[in-house]
C-alpha cells in the first residue's frame, strides 16, 4: 500500500501531481529493493541508479551522534556534489559502531559502486535501524549483487519497503511541471515513524529529479526547503542519529541548465516545496501509533521563524497530541503550547481555529459547540490554525496524535 | 497519604530529615485545606498563615501566558516583598479569563486578607486547575470564612491535599539544622503531576522556614536552587500558565538575620536545596500515569549548564521514557538524546550506568547481563548515570516513564 498526502496550494496551477508516479517516473532512474536478512522478513536492501551522474544535494541529521554512513555520506558529498548510485539497508543503522561501524560503510559503499560500475565518490549510502550494534556485513555484501534495478511501479514498491522500519505503509509521491518548454518530473520515497523502534533512524528521504540544475543551487533549494517542511515535523521530538534527505538531477529531461534567478526556477522550486511537503506529511501521518495527522497553520506571528518555533510546540506538545487522539477540542493546551514557544506572543490577542471551527477569538472561548468540535476532531486529519496578530510570520508543521500503540511500540523489547 | 524522596548528599552531614514533619513544622506557621466545592469532590481550598509577617520570596512559571493569580502575584510581591497569609484553589485555574480572571483573583485576595486580618499586599494567592473557565467565585467567597488554620499534622495532610489536581499523593518535607547555635527548621508542601488534567496547572510548591533572612537573599537562593531543582523535572515538556514557588522566612527561630556571606549561609542554602530536591523528585515520581522515578546523572559535561541540557533531554525524551516503561536497557535512546541535546559531546567518549550496571564505556557497549539490566529497570526508580568527559560540568534531572495511562489520563474529556 503506497499513500501520500498531496499537498495544494494555489501558486502550484502549473504543477500537476502523477498519480501512481514514483522516485523512478523521472526520466533515466532505476530502482531496486530486495530482502538479504538484516531484518526478521521484509525488503531490507536498497539501491538507486541513474544512467547519467546526477548532480546531488543532501542534507543530515543534526544530532551530534552521527551514524558511520552519515559520516560517509558527507566525505562523499565534498569530492564533486555528483552521484549516480545510491546504496541503502534497514534493519541496521550501523550508529555507534566506532571504527568498525566507519570501515563497514566504506565496504558497503565500494562493493556497491562496483556493482553498479560507478566511482566510488558517486555512490551514496544510508542506514536505518537498530543502534549500537554491528552491521551484519555478510547479508549486505551476499546481497549486493542480487540488486537489478528497474523503472517499475514494482520495482519503486519493492525499494520503498526495503528502506522502511516501523513505517506502516510506503511513502512516495510525483509531481510533474513544464519548465521552459520542458516537462520536469520530480519523484520521492521516503520512510519515517518515530526516532527509534526499537532503536530505529527516523527520516530518509531520496528525491530525484530529471531536471538539470547544479549541485550548489540543488543544495540552496533543498536547504531552505527542508526547513519548511521535513524540520517542521515531530513525531516524538528525538532527532535521529541517521536522519538524512538526498537530492538527485539527472538532467535527463534535456532541459536548459536552470538556475536561481531564470525565469522556470521558482516553479522548480516549487516542486521541490510540494514535494518535500508531501512526504513530510505522510511522514507526520504514520507516526509511531499514529491515528490522525495534526496539520498546523500558524499566521500573524512575529516572523517565519517564529511561526515555526510556535508551529513545531504546538505539534510537539504531548498534551495536544493526546488531547486529539481524545477527540478533545482542548484548546487551553494549545493556548500552553504557544505560550511557552518562547516566541513574541500577546496572550490577549490569539485567535484559534479547529479545522473551520473557531473556539478563541483575541483568547476568549467563542460559544462554539463541544458537540461539532468533537466530531471534527473525530476524523484522521485535525487542522489546528492560530493567528497571533503580531506580524506577518507564517509556518506549516505536521505532527501526530500520541496514542496508546505509541506506547506499546516503543516500550516493548528490543529483542 | 504522604511520600517524599529524600535529597542525600555528604555534605548534608547536619542536617536532619524530621520525619513525619511537614509546612506546619517550622515555628510559627499554620494552615488549613478545606472543601468548597470547585472541585467535584475533595479538599479545594487551603490557606497558610504565619504569625509574624514573612520575608517573602517567589519564582514563577515563564510560560509567556500567565494565570491571573500569577499576575496579582508578581503585583503583590513587587511592593514588600513580605507575605503573612496565602490563598490557593485547586480546581480552577483562572487562566485565559480576561479582565473578569484578574478582578476575581482580587476579590480572593481581598477576602483572604479580611480573614486572617493581614494587609492586601501581604497576602499571597494561587491557583491551579482548569484552563479557561470562570473561577466559580461563589465558592471561594463562601468558604474562606471557614479557613480555620492549625499546625497539627492532620492540618498540613488537609493542606497539601487542597493544592492537589491530578497528583495521586501528598508531596510534604521537613528538614532541620543547627545555625549559629539556633534549630532552622524549613518544611514545604507542593503539587505536581502532569501540566494539565484536563487543563490542570502543574507546579505549586509553598516553602516555610522560621528562618531569618531578608527577601532579597532568599530570592536570589530560591532562584539559584530552583534551577538545579524544580527546572530540572519533566514530566512532558510542558510548562504551565500557573507555575510557582513561594518561599517564606518567619525568623520565628530567633536567630540573628542570616546572609549570604555568614557562616551559617551555605548550610541555609543547603537545606534550601534539599527541601526543594526532594519536592522535585516527588512532583516527577507522581508524574501523570507514572510507574517510575528517573534519576539521571550527568557527569563531565563542559559546564554545568550543558550538563543540565543534557539531563533534561534524557528525561524529557518520550523513546527513553518508553524504554524505562519497558523495562529495556536502551541505551541506543540516551545516547540519541544525549546527541540532540545540543550540548559539546564527543560522540565517542560517553560512559554510561543504568543503577551500577556499566552499559557503555567510551560509547562502546560492555558485555553487560540484558537480564540483570531488565531487573534493575523493574524497580521504581530508574538511575541512569552519563558521563561526558568533557570537563566539570555536573547535573541532575528528574522524569517518570511514559505509559498507557499517562495516554489515557490525557486523552479523557475534560467534562
Amino acid at each position: 500500500m503506497t499513500k501520500n498526502d498531496g499537498a495544494t496550494d494555489s501558486q502550484s496551477k502549473d504543477i500537476i501531481k502523477v498519480e501512481g508516479g514514483s522516485i523512478v517516473t523521472p526520466l533515466g532512474y532505476a530502482v531496486s529493493g530486495i530482502y538479504s536478512g538484516v531484518k526478521r522478513k521484509r525488503n531490507d536492501l536498497g539501491a538507486i541508479y541513474s544512467e547519467e551522474p546526477a548532480q546531488a544535494a543532501a542534507v543530515y541529521t543534526l544530532n551530534a551522534v552521527q551514524a558511520a554512513p552519515i559520516k560517509v555520506m558527507k566525505e562523499t558529498m565534498a569530492k564533486e556534489q555528483t552521484i549516480q548510485a545510491v546504496i541503502v539497508n534497514s534493519g541496521n543503522a550501523n550508529a555507534c559502531t566506532g571504527e568498525q561501524g566507519i570501515e563497514d560503510a566504506y565496504t558497503m559503499q565500494k562493493l556497491a559502486a562496483e556493482h553498479f560500475n560507478v566511482p566510488v565518490h558517486y555512490t551514496a549510502i544510508a542506514s536505518t535501524g537498530l543502534i549500537g550494534e554491528r552491521m551484519p556485513m555478510e547479508n549486505i555484501t551476499n546481497h549486493i549483487p542480487n540488486l537489478k534495478v528497474g523503472n517499475r511501479p514494482q520495482d519503486a514498491d519493492a525499494f520503498c519497503e526495503s528502506i522502511r522500519t516501523t513505517d506502516t505503509f510506503n511513502k512516495s509521491v510525483c509531481y510533474q511541471a513544464e519548465i521552459n518548454g520542458r516537462t520536469i518530473t520530480m519523484g520521492a520515497a521516503a520512510k519515517g515513524s518515530g526516532m527509534i523502534e526499537p532503536n530505529m533512524g527516523t527520516m530518509l528521504s531520496f528525491i530525484t529529479t530529471d531536471a538539470n540544475v547544479a549541485s550548489e543551487h540543488l543544495q540552496e533549494a533543498l536547504k531552505e526547503v527542508t526547513n519548511q517542511t521535513f524540520n517542521c515535523i515531530t513525531v516524538d521530538g528525538d532527532t535521529s542519529t541517521n536522519d538524512m534527505v538526498l537530492l538527485l538531477a539527472n538532467g535527463k529531461a534535456d532541459q536548459e541548465s536552470l538556475a536561481p534567478g531564470d525565469e522556470g526556477w521558482s516553479t522548480f522550486v516549487r516542486l521541490l516545496e510540494l514535494t518535500c511537503e508531501s512526504m513530510a506529511k505522510s511522514i507526520a501521518r504514520d507516526g509511531e501509533g499514529a491515528s490522525k495527522l495534526i496539520d498546523v497553520t500558524v499566521k500573524g506571528a512575529k516572523t517565519d521563524v517564529e511561526a515555526r518555533q510556535i508551529g513545531k510546540a504546538i505539534v510537539g506538545s504531548s498534551l495536544v497530541k493526546t488531547a486529539v487522539y481524545g477527540s478533545d477540542a482542548n484548546w487551553g493546551r494549545v493556548i500552553a503550547a504557544i505560550g511557552y514557544s518562547q516566541a513574541h506572543v500577546d496572550p490577549e490577542k490569539i485567535d484559534m481555529w479547529f479545522g473551520t471551527i473557531q473556539l478563541l477569538k483575541q483568547s476568549q472561548p467563542t460559544s462554539f459547540s463541544e458537540e461539532e468540535a468533537t466530531t471534527y476532531l473525530s476524523g484522521d486529519t485535525v487542522d489546528i490554525t492560530v493567528h497571533l496578530h503580531q506580524g506577518d510570520g507564517f509556518a506549516k508543521a505536521w505532527g501526530c496524535d500520541l496514542t496508546y500503540d505509541y506506547v506499546r511500540i516503543n516500550a516493548s523489547y528490543r529483542t
